[in-house]
């Protein structure tokens, strides 16, 4: 993991804003600049000396292991021992992640500082998420850790689909928890969230969390779930129909599977990320099912599930080579059922590359 | 679930502190006076008008069902827009919760009062850690459902242990995923926290993350685990020995089992958390083996596995009837193996009341 490159990119920012260090406390943006899996960790990132890394008694050996080019200091309090060796350091501009310190936080780090410097005491200056936006364009050890997540999804619905789990009889519940387990049993760490099953007139609630509602024939059956493995997430929709579909269910489909293919060939460098969001909706605007797509089409993934950028109607920017992001619309009829189609792409200089493989054909099993 | 008697009980506090309104944005705080288990909610609650509970759109439905106490706004900008409810009411100082609002959080909720305010701009003043104090003491719904959540622990490990599963051969890994299944299957939302299987000099890491170690003949097998139920989380340690036990391992089990005993004699209440850890802390030192207990003898467990009351060397305060607190001392050899035996407990007038009810007689599988 080339966790060295990516401390000099946010050093470079430093450096163009002034900063002699940058106080990351973010736990998943630690781990990104630095490897490290565990609890508790900080870095501080600095311009003109080696950083430091700080964790507690607990992590001592795996620090060593997960960290071994960056000096580590291990210290109960954290990050009031990295604001002191900022301090000794000679540093007078630190920055800090605002987003993610709280109010009370703020407060004891200030004192800190204001304990150990003898004259001057650093002035603290947001980075914001700085770090957030370097997250956002992945590099190859993080696509390869995206695809081998969606590789295990996609498994993971094959295999269910193969045993005939996806029947009338069961309920959402079962599907849900064997689809968790699949995943598990294929490498996951976890689920990348909380597995969507919803069946029938459930389906038409974008969220829905799976219950003892019992899949019947003919019901569109949902599901949104992702594997989390190495820390990356992937996320994947797929709606099918049980039984026999009716004329209904293939209109509305094929309307969402319009959308989605628009919304992907849309991904490319430098587009801007309302125009991805339009070119998929206006698929189903023109249908006359504007109302029925209420959500933003897609977003970045990652160490997070969500991330940026994010693309929907309210978003800002355009995209850029390696970012790896989801492609959702969905027609949701309420009482009746919906339909959404998701796939985790990486935007490239070419087509993007498709990560969640499974088919986008109606399926009816 | 009582919730309006909790919402009572932080009012009370709010008027003793002269405020109008607390801004309630922490997730499980917003769970436990509401019974709202989304991920998205606040609460605004009033001294002098009707509190309003706040979310989005995706949990309309929920939030009905789940909040049918409480006025309901329903809005993208939730925080801001209890905040702007909050100045409409005339409120003229609002607690928040610096200890979970961002430096970020803040200036943004700053910025929405001074725009609503026509004149005077209302006061923020913190109200720290006040609902994780009431939190510390469990109510009867809140211990029902701690009682459930270490029933199902204790069922998922009796099932292995009837079932063989505990024996040489197998990996820790293995025996962790079986016993997260196990707890699943018995109705379990989810482990507590990641489950510790640690074997052999594995069991001398305090926090050992189970992984591909194999179980063999003679070692010990330290079981931390726990299950979560309605939210509510259970906390259990198991050591046992596979095959046969060394009279090394049956000399420390013994001590750490009089140590554990020691520390759950003196959960009384009035009892100072320094004091019931050094009850069992010093029958660890007076066997000379001090250093080899490195951390506390315990913390509260609830809606989160590690809240308050931390019962440790440099804890502070008194236990009160009705809070739920682990006791699990451990004594760790480097290289060789170490054991911990932990009970979740309930502190009342009378004897505490134990919820973890495996044997703590050394097992030998």
């Amino acid at each position: 993991m080339n966790t060295a490159g990516r401390r000099e990119r946010l050093r470079a920012i430093a450096a163009e804003r002034g900063l002699d260090a940058v106080l990351v406390t973010d736990l998943l943006n630690v781990r990104y600049l630095t490897g490290f899996t565990g609890s508790n960790g900080a870095l501080l990132l600095r311009t003109g000396q080696p950083d430091l890394f700080g964790t507690d008694g607990r992590y001592t050996t795996q620090a060593a292991t997960q960290v071994p080019d960056v000096e580590v200091v291990v210290e109960r309090g954290t990050v009031a021992a990295l604001a002191r060796a900022a301090v000794r350091g000679g540093a007078g501009r630190i920055g800090f992640e605002s987003h993610v310190v709280t109010v009370d936080g703020l407060a004891g780090l200030e004192e800190v500082l204001a304990d150990a410097a003898g004259g001057t005491v650093p002035e603290l200056t947001s980075i914001r998420r700085a770090v957030e936006q370097l997250r956002a364009v992945k590099d190859d050890d993080e696509i390869d850790a995206l695809r081998r997540a969606c590789a295990v999804a996609d498994a993971a619905l094959a295999e269910l689909a193969a045993e005939g789990a996806l029947r009338p009889g069961r309920t959402e519940l079962q599907v849900g928890r064997e689809l968790d387990a699949r995943m598990m049993h294929l490498g996951a760490e976890g689920p990348s969230f909380e597995t969507i099953v919803a069946a029938g007139a459930n389906s038409a609630i974008p969220h829905h969390r799976p219950d003892s509602t019992v899949l019947r024939d003919g019901d569109f059956l949902k599901l949104d779930f992702g594997a989390t493995v190495d820390g990356y997430h992937s996320d994947m929709t797929r709606t099918l129909v049980l039984g026999h579909a009716a004329d209904w269910q293939r209109e509305v489909y094929e309307l969402v599977a319009a959308s989605q293919a628009a919304g992907r060939a849309a991904l490319a460098v430098g587009a801007d990320v309302v125009a991805v969001d339009a070119a998929a909706r206006d698929v189903i605007a023109a249908a006359g099912h504007a109302e029925h797509f209420s959500h933003g089409l897609g977003h970045g993934v990652g160490l997070e599930i969500h991330e940026a950028p994010g693309i929907g109607p309210l978003g800002a920017g355009t995209l850029t080579v390696g970012m790896a992001v989801t492609v959702e619309p969905g027609v949701y009829l309420p009482g009746h059922g919906g339909v959404r189609i998701e796939d985790t792409l990486v935007v490239t200089d070419d087509e993007p590359e498709l990560l969640t493989l499974t088919s986008k054909e109606l399926l009816v099993l």
